[in-house]
């Protein structure tokens, strides 16, 4: 399969997710939304955990290149925040990512299987998330700085999909959940560059 | 209808959630389970919505309940730390309390009528919140203060909405959430009293 016939496949799930919450969720809707053969499905992506462990891989690969987009050529602590950012947006497919990640989490509370599925794409997410931490403050004050780094991204995902939740309900905008991480970060003392010397 | 009544209603609607998830979740398994007639929730609770709210204000009240029986004397910051703690717990109702709360943060990105249940039932537990941060750090340095609590409300409770749902599909454990609570008032200059000057 062309990587632009699984992008499309991945994206069609995110999409049937976002519009019908999982409980509705068939893999034949997916085939049809992608415009594919039903047959396509299970022979690259094995079961329904497996395709929506995927499509969650796919929607953190998207969410990874708008930051990279965003803060390219900038150092690890606008790339840190562009990548938490860009879990918040108005772009149709930005929303749609998010509530497939919400509707897969709310599900693993009760699907043992989904469950493992989900644990591996967060951590894949929350690691990048750690690189670019360690990246931004090689040296935090006190501590080992591996347990810190890997505190300080639980803590950030952690934030992230909290207010993820308050996004796709309704109780927060966009500009409220990037403030929010904006926060976060000054308080953590990985804001960017230039709020170091409390020149910004 | 009694107190003990309606709080035995409302823990048996948690405990119905939490054991079948919201997707088949029906009053009268809430009625049969709490073993009064099923007359009484319309009665009592008006419409579904109507009763989801008030088990989650009463899982709410039961978080409370637990903050103010751990740090009843003490001052704001440790009221404010304990009723964050009090979110995750190896005791199964803090377990059921916190899957009802998940399940409808689910629910509510489909569902007007939930999202407006989950949205007055977050507001009052941020509201109380907000409140402690004031009484904890009545004079931010920087900004106006009541902007600030608010923003440190937000903040806090999405970060322990997102720990819970790490919680919930077993990705951490209870101490790696309250740890990361922990983290967050530290670094937003909330920790415990003795903190503040750095002796602990």
């Amino acid at each position: 399969m062309s990587e632009a016939a699984r992008d499309r496949i991945l994206d069609a799930c995110a999409r049937v997710i976002a519009r019908n919450g999982l409980r509705r969720f068939r893999m034949q809707d997916v085939a049809r939304e992608a415009g594919v053969s039903i047959g396509l499905l299970p022979y690259h992506f094995g079961d329904r955990d497996g395709l929506l462990q995927a499509a969650l891989d796919r929607v953190n690969a998207g969410a990874a290149d708008r930051a990279r987009a965003e803060a390219g050529d900038e150092g690890p602590r606008e790339r840190l925040r562009a990548l938490l950012l860009s879990e918040f947006g108005d772009d149709p497919g930005v929303r749609e990512g998010s509530t497939a990640w919400n509707e897969l989490r709310a599900a693993a509370v009760f699907e043992p299987a989904t469950a493992a599925a989900l644990a591996r794409s967060t951590a894949a997410w929350q690691g990048e998330v750690e690189r670019l931490v360690r990246e931004a403050d090689p040296e935090p004050c006190g501590g080992d700085p591996a347990a810190s780094a890997r505190a300080a991204a639980l803590g950030l995902t952690a934030l992230v999909e909290g207010l993820s939740g308050r996004w796709l309900t309704g109780q927060i905008g966009v500009a409220q959940a990037r403030a929010a991480i904006d926060a976060a970060l000054a308080s953590t003392g990985l804001g960017p560059a230039e709020d170091r010397d409390g020149s910004a």
